[in-house]
């Protein structure tokens, strides 16, 4: 480590530590369970904020060749670091301009009618000019809805100028295996392509992370894992079959004890029934470590738990180390907020949300440290 | 405006304007309701989330000269900004070295006998190294214990090396004027202070935003709002004196009609009882517009509210716009999330937390637009 990283890391309050070989070896699970379909990656969000900038070669290194963003903005950063990658663009236009998709290199995935013909009237008989098109089979959020598909099938030329590279739909329900909608909206995705009719190099792509999990027929041409790439468990109620990617530790920095009928934080809100040893660590809400996790999450001293106590602040919080020997939890001794014994889908159950907000919550306070895609595991 | 702006906010989803004017009317507020007392400014937490780099140099306009940051690192970049303020480090010396705190023109604000002694055995008779003190009194969050408190006192060459230039503590309830710890905690200060029987140029401080409002005998020397700055309303159940500073507007991407008994997001959540014109908008949790909204919060296009429908997912949410005329509710129409309708507090209320936590989400996608201190009021 170089003495600049030494300095910032010991003066750090916290250090988020992100395994790149993890998020390697995710993907070539995922890969592999979808396999023959291509398996894309989704790094929109700052790679579910983990950093882009190190994730997107990462996994370029570990064989991913399509890749999803949300905005025209990120689509332009991941441009930056993979020259020759494909890349979609989820939201669409929006306010952007089609010249601007074009210079870029980026494919917007087209979501209306309205933007079909703005970009059809920009482009167009530019070859080179690649889109991808939404579907919306369900989850009325973004995609053409059934009466823009049907006049898409009925006007068959528009179409065929549009060539779109990629038809794709998104579950909504698809870490339930049991809900209804994952029966109903692949037959409405198969019934529109059909219609449709489409012909040329055009794949199609209705599963993200959960959807690979739902079985072979659910995969079509092209996979879109995100948070599977990132350790979050694909269903709820069953093992995870992924790696672990995030670590985030934080550090002591003051130890107290308080004695029986003392209130600790905020609205003092917690009153301990018998003296007690309290921590404080520099972790806060501002930090992205939820306000919701007050008196209810915990973190671990080596492998035992020390739980919450009071308020998360914005910058503290406080944890009750009275069963914790002393000299394992001293100023400047290490905890985990996430960890081996609380991984980021457990402490998003304590905080009443899902990993997935836990990771694009992390802050930009932390000492990042990256583990190399080659290292060994963590 | 200049042009590569326009095209910026053109292309962007979010637009989150913060108004610098308002953020100094209310440092002007504050100051006058604490004088005599000084009144310092809070920039920790990137400002609330605001932008350091705007927010700070805008309170020196204002006449702020006493800053207030969390880290080391904070304090840096604020010593970068404003050369001649003094800034105090809240988490003390953590792992930082005594010197960096000394180079950088840092004042850690020690937090326990330790500290003291590490910073003293560093500085030595160093006359330019100030620091304050914190003096526990009933957050049990920072600061010196009433043990450590009694051994500094019985020990007096040590107060008198360490000379500090501000003796500090925090109200834990501040905002609930008729709690018992607002009597109790600044009694405790006074004894502290009359027994450590201080001299020199040192400045006593309790109150930051609530603090201020608590009356005439909270304020002491000094005074540190931060989330009043900001315009978060200082005491629970009152009106806000302060001026709003946040306006967080978005774009509307798609509109789709839906028949009854269709649901929409991710789950399935929400279900309409009768055909229902939704709109799409490109701000989800990964900006900080927390998922907890998630069928609860709303949003206002013009004076009408739009109640955000299903769950708010990454980097989108849906609201029923069935009520409101078409016209106004269009692919491109702005609306706005936080704003004159919808203020940060009463965002806070429906996602089940406090401002503080609403503005230090504030996500990095949203094109920023800073409204000068010298302009006219938003």
């Amino acid at each position: 480590m170089a003495a600049a990283d030494a300095s910032a890391e010991r003066a750090a309050l916290a250090i988020l530590t992100i395994d790149l070989a993890a998020i390697a070896a995710n993907y070539r699970l995922l890969a592999a369970k979808a396999a023959p379909a291509e398996c894309a990656g989704v790094v929109k969000a700052d790679a579910y904020g983990l950093g882009v900038a190190k994730v997107a070669p990462a996994l370029w290194q570990a064989g991913c060749r399509t890749f999803f963003v949300a905005t025209l903005a990120e689509g332009t950063v991941v441009r930056g670091l993979l020259p020759d990658a494909i890349i979609y663009v989820l939201a669409g236009l929006h306010g952007g301009d089609p010249a601007d998709f074009l210079t870029a290199g980026l494919r917007p995935v087209l979501v209306s009618r309205g933007e079909v013909d703005r970009w059809l009237a920009a482009t167009g008989d530019n070859a080179s000019a690649r889109v991808g098109l939404h579907l919306d089979t369900g989850m009325a959020r973004l995609g053409m809805p059934p009466n823009e598909i049907d006049a898409l099938i009925a006007d068959g030329s528009t179409l065929k100028r549009l060539r779109p590279s990629l038809i794709m739909s998104h579950f909504a329900c698809a870490d339930t295996p049991e809900h209804p909608l994952n029966r109903e909206q692949p037959q409405r995705f198969r019934d529109a392509l059909a219609r449709l009719a489409l012909q040329g190099d055009m794949k199609r792509s209705m599963a993200a992370s959960s959807g690979i999990f739902l079985g072979p027929d659910h995969a079509f041409d092209l996979v879109r894992p995100g948070a599977a790439l990132y350790g979050i468990a694909p269903l709820a109620n069953q093992p995870n079959p992924l790696r672990q990617v995030v670590r985030l530790q934080a550090k002591i920095l003051q130890v107290r004890r308080v004695d029986a009928g003392s209130t600790v934080g905020y609205g003092a809100t917690h009153r301990f029934a018998r003296q007690a040893r309290l921590a404080t660590i520099g972790v806060g809400y501002a930090d992205g470590f939820m306000r919701a996790l007050s008196n209810r999450g915990g973190v671990y001293v080596g492998d035992r738990r020390a739980p919450i106590v009071g308020r998360v602040s914005m910058d503290l919080l406080t944890i009750d180390i009275s069963d914790i020997p002393e000299e394992q939890a001293q100023v400047g001794s290490w905890v985990d907020l996430i960890g081996p014994h609380n991984p980021v889908d457990a402490v998003a159950a304590e905080a009443g949300t899902i990993g997935y907000e836990i990771l694009t919550s992390l802050g930009r306070r932390y000492h990042r440290r990256y583990l190399d895609a080659g290292a060994a595991p963590a």
